[in-house]
């Protein structure tokens, strides 16, 4: 219902062609046996969603070319054969036909999403206007984790390639503390890199992974390695509902999620925008090699997600209702929580007031895990994102349900 | 209704707990609010389909724990506040629902499917008799090639780690020529190992990738490595349609792929069986580094097509339908080829009548590559698989249409 009413609001706007994975699964018909009529692409397709059947072309690719002359690729595993058994036994239902209906190919060219996808994702980044994805390339992969994974190991590559005179034998990458804390794993497992948070910041040989605004405390900040090339900026929660939106960045090197903007941690999508397109490319080889592929389930999960996201009409804030109702949430998050965190043991850290966490400070000499242990809150160690015991880390992000006990806790705490 | 039909089947048989993904995804209610009953799971869940929320216990989670007592984890930044975005903002309509009825949290605990895929993927080989799976741990991974290099990273660190003199500094993989032309990559980008297919197979630091039955030429080979512990068995071609399943295998380290078994190589799952559970954990390790976790929508994906296949009666050969018809395409598509391959400057490499791939050699001194480039057929390159040029790798897996002009383009060139 919800889908097929942004059908009807894109078709009157015509302002995106909308996808409605409902409906426009791909169809047998026209198409010669075994392919399939596919509404998503507008085109017939052999079997990569892309062209007609090898050595077929024409209208409906029903014409058969020539035997000897017309080209054949028999290479590669797509195991397309045992594809065509679901195409024969499903039926034309929505749902009882999910086995049919999904794209069984290997996703090609490799870490570049299906067109509808990209084309969403640009238009969410140009409505929401925090990022200009113009001159950009766009790379998908398994979540933001794995884009990070790639982009140190492709953009340090790189940079040792380019060495000529006492190159050092990998890459040091840092992030300014507090940070991330899984960096630290994503780059240890690197081999062209390592993570070194003492690492020279003026040295052409340091990455700087800058987490923008930053996980955990919501700060945004400019990054010590001055070349901007070999800064990754991790921007998944440059979003409305977790920063204010007052500039359009365009840095060469940004990473999104999935996750952290719509939500769909589990679904395992995240995306990546370059500027230099031999890094584009390095850095989808990598995922590839990891992975053959993106998976064109998990594509059509974030294709509804942001379809159905965009196809909404601005709010009078000129924000998408989407971003003003988790905006809402976040904010009345943070007054609450500044509300009952008035103990003399803690100051909150102001870092800001609708982000997806909060980084609480404690007293000096305090632990903070432990203040917060005492009404069975367990919070993370400041020290896990290269700060100190002093701070915790709350996530801001629980459900309702559990972010109303967590606030009865803190009050708990304040008033004993 | 092929699902339904299934359902209907299992709740007689009562074999298998079937689930429907059409209609059984999770409900909001009878649980607390933002929570969810969920069918495949028989639980009530707060977020992440195992528990109530926290700080909610009791029949359908409804009782709120003491403030003070219960525990409250804070951690993590698993957005649940936007996942309830998509619960009050979509109906009950199984597709128009796309959004909200799939699980929106991370996969907890890493690498472990889903409990209901787990069991289908172990009820699978029962019924097949390709593997015994008792006493191996379960892992999944986005396909196998991801499963292929968390194996190798997990087990070269692993081998490193015990050696305690003379050690060197990365371990060696190694694969019998011809071997699948990927390995050197996925190995390649390890960082405790390193391809070399001239490593000493007696060497306590050497491990074998043995491709069972292998990849070109569908013959099954013993390990060159005796100790099995270092021996990783790609078995994904070893199921009924590619090869005779005559003996139930039950080595310690087993790969296999939804890509070559359900044909769903677009999906992007495949997992790992393994004796050593420290070796399981550690491969689960890699995998949630590279990803934080599992695709629930993927593993819902295979879950529904395992099912399907599963849930049908074994045809009198002792055959699941599935996998008999998959078996009668492979060998009418050798039968063809054997038919048309006649010229004299072929010889058919008689590997396997029913595989996934032709090996076809050349005669000597002839670019087998060149040979069938004469009649446009793009075939792939023996030397890529540690082979000569004397070789090529044909696809058995193409669709109808392909396949029937690739032997019309055999039998042009050999009757030429």
């Amino acid at each position: 219902m919800f889908l097929s009413w942004l059908a009807l609001l894109f078709s009157i706007l015509g302002a995106v062609t909308a996808v409605d994975i409902c409906s426009d699964y791909p169809k047998p018909d026209p198409c010669l046996p075994g392919g399939e009529w596919d509404p998503v692409l507008n085109s017939c397709s052999g079997y990569d969603g892309r062209s007609c059947f090898q050595c077929y072309s024409g209208q409906f690719c029903k014409t058969r070319e020539d035997t000897l002359t017309c080209q054949l690729s028999s290479t590669g595993g797509n195991p397309l054969v045992i594809a065509q058994f679901w195409l024969l036994n499903s039926t034309q239902e929505p749902c009882s036909t999910t086995l049919a209906h999904y794209r069984p190919a290997y996703q090609n060219p490799p870490g570049v999403p299906l067109p509808p996808l990209e084309d969403a994702i640009r238009k969410l980044h140009a409505i929401s206007q925090n990022v200009d994805t113009s001159g950009r390339q766009l790379i998908g992969g398994f979540g933001a984790t794995m884009m990070l994974h790639a982009t140190v190991a492709a953009l340090s590559e790189m940079i040792l390639k380019n060495c000529t005179s006492n190159c050092p034998p990998v890459v040091d990458v840092m992030a300014q503390p507090p940070y991330y804390d899984n960096y630290p794993y994503i780059v240890g497992i690197v081999q062209t890199a390592r993570w070194n948070t003492s690492a020279d910041p003026t040295s052409p040989y340091t990455i700087e992974i800058l987490t923008y605004p930053n996980n955990p405390n919501g700060v945004r900040r400019n990054p010590l390695v001055k070349n901007p090339n070999h800064v990754i900026r991790d921007m998944v929660y440059y979003w409305p509902m977790y920063t204010d939106i007052d500039t359009t960045i365009s840095e060469p090197i940004m990473i999104f999620s999935s996750s952290k903007h719509e939500g769909l941690a589990g679904t395992r999508f995240g995306w990546g925008l370059y500027q230099d397109s031999v890094l584009a490319q390095n850095v989808a080889q990598v995922v590839n090699v990891l992975t053959l592929g993106l998976s064109v389930d998990v594509q059509l999960r974030v294709l509804a997600s942001i379809q159905a996201i965009i196809g909404e009409k601005l709010n009078p804030s000129g924000l998408l209702p989407f971003h003003e109702a988790g905006r809402t949430v976040m904010e009345s998050r943070f007054a609450k929580l500044s509300e009952v965190l008035t103990c003399a043991t803690l100051t909150n850290y102001p870092s800001s007031s609708h982000g997806a966490y909060a980084w609480v400070q404690c007293k000096e000499g305090l632990k903070c895990l432990d203040v917060f242990a005492s009404v069975n809150i367990i919070a993370e160690d400041g020290a896990l994102f290269g700060s100190t015991s002093q701070y915790v880390r709350l996530s801001m992000l629980l459900p309702d349900a559990e972010f109303e006990i967590l606030i009865d806790k803190v009050k708990a705490l304040c008033s004993s």
